[in-house]
């Protein structure tokens, strides 16, 4: 912009690209307008780039044509998108909940993680990650007494072959008793509910935690707004998050859905696989309840789940087949 | 968010939607996702939002199937659209100009004002209008001295029967020499190079203004570095701004485009139509000159246009009737 009315102010200048080589219409009617954008795009250097933008140039002008788009309704969408990125902050990314709600992120997350035999399937990572999670060693807790239920996760680490994974690195999280994760509390003063872990020598991991609790994705802002006046529900089922990496192997990111949560199967951001729907196994025996370390006994939920990790050489060919597939 | 780690935290709850009556298979592949998703946006109260949300899902879905859209290629995406809507201020909104650049914003006015017999075509209308511009007098000039080279614009309002339209309200906006309009200068003082005025009894208007010249559209923005990725150039061809309101009549938002300018055919938001380009005709005559008001006299430029407004009924029945079409 700008810095003055005064006479020697610098004309207007372009990016530095010319004028296009080839010939175009005006762009009177509807479709020279799609077309001669179509021609404006094969200027894209990067081929894998000119790919994205000449399909998305065709989809979003089908959509403008297909439901006729009037100005007005053209406008809300603009409104909306701004304020979609408005929203976002360091803390929140509004952006994201959108692609969620849209069944983007899981599409994205389903066509990149490939189902490949007996390996665990992906769900999505979703935004409460966090990197100050705690060191915890086998068999402590990732929760604080009296944050939730108590539940008890255990299991193995393998690869395809059935052979250990010993060392893995586990990073879990998940929401307490009110259905909050640690970081939507405002006085927050450490990470809780979650806390990072390795594998032993045979691959097995085993941790204390809490039942987590089905909870609503934010309501206050467009996204929330936008399942409203499609007369969605704003809920995922309860679940608890786990990432695990280990060297050679691809990184898993996943979480396990406990069977008999009534949003299971409408969860608002598409998460849930039949796979990683879980079956928590009540243990009624003070006895068991203290010699797994929980301080008040009585009873716990056991969640048993081994994992299978794929190599990175077989995920890299697992995609390789897909995107074939999808070529056809 | 809750305000407090305290155990009298309300759990959270949800928008007060129930989960679907109808049964959804887990979302286990890529096509179930897009599947349900279409089977849950059928919950839609307004039948034509429901309408425009299913058109957008199957071409939002399409695009990441076609494409195999990597998840890194999915968060350059998303933190693209989250800068684009963080850039908007009340003095600049990038997600307009995004729309512009994608072809979107005159694919929707093509669309939502087609063409009529002899009726003067659209043209976008850009993010210059303010509405504090300065009333001026047939003859007035909108453009202070020294602001650019002499141009007198003029010409009659009619229908499309040829009867003249007096007293339509005319208002118009334009670029200076540098190929800035007035709102980009930073010390701003009052409107300069925008007017409103009136045509007379016989559907008659003339007024002063300068030549405008080509421009930039802002480059600064992450819409400037789509365009460079693109290998497009971000200009605008020079050309005069001009809205027409009368009662009963259908509001024209248009703009001339002089012949010749390099940009003409490549504008980079697609505004330019055949039937608004305009010959500027060169007048050497230093006592027209001062005739017309033009205070150093010598020549100027004659920009001549009739304008044929559509009445409020003929503009309903034409867009009806494109309806029609698009429906087959």
């Amino acid at each position: 912009m700008p810095e003055g009315n005064s006479s020697d102010v610098h004309a207007a200048v372009s990016n530095g690209n010319p004028p296009p080589e080839f010939e175009l219409p005006y762009p009177d009617r509807p479709e020279v307008i799609t077309a001669n954008l179509l021609k404006l795009v094969e200027q894209t250097k990067s081929p894998r780039n000119r790919f994205i933008f000449k399909v998305l140039v065709k989809h979003l002008h089908q959509f403008v044509n297909e439901t006729d788009l009037t100005t007005d309704e053209w406008m809300t969408a603009i409104l909306f998108l701004t304020r979609v990125g408005q929203k976002c902050t360091p803390l929140r990314q509004e952006m994201i909940l959108l692609s969620d709600v849209l069944g983007v992120s899981a599409l994205v997350d389903s066509l990149n993680n490939p189902v490949t035999g007996g390996a665990t399937e992906n769900s999505v990572l979703g935004p409460f990650y966090t990197e100050d999670a705690a060191d915890v060693e086998l068999g402590d807790s990732i929760a604080s007494e009296g944050k939730g239920e108590y539940m008890y996760v255990e299991g193995q680490i393998s690869t395809t072959e059935g052979k250990p994974i010993p060392d893995a690195i586990i990073e879990t999280w998940e929401t307490d008793a009110n259905g909050y994760y640690d970081t939507q509390y405002t006085d927050r003063t450490h990470p809780d509910c979650r806390g990072r872990l390795r594998s032993d020598k045979d691959g097995k991991y085993g941790y204390r935690a809490v039942v987590p609790v089905s909870y609503p994705i934010p309501g206050d802002g467009p996204v929330g707004e936008l399942l409203l006046a499609m007369g969605r529900h704003n809920m995922r089922p309860n679940h608890l998050h786990m990432t695990v990496e280990a060297p050679g192997f691809n990184k898993l990111v996943t979480a396990f859905y406990p069977e008999g949560d009534r949003w299971l199967s409408s969860d608002c951001v598409f998460g849930v696989k039949k796979s990683l729907v879980v079956n928590l196994k009540e243990i009624n025996n003070d006895e068991e309840a203290r010699k797994r370390g929980f301080p008040k006994g009585g009873s716990f939920k056991l969640l048993s789940f081994d994992l299978v990790l794929v190599t990175e050489e077989q995920h890299r060919a697992t995609r390789s087949q897909v995107d074939e597939e999808l070529k056809q």
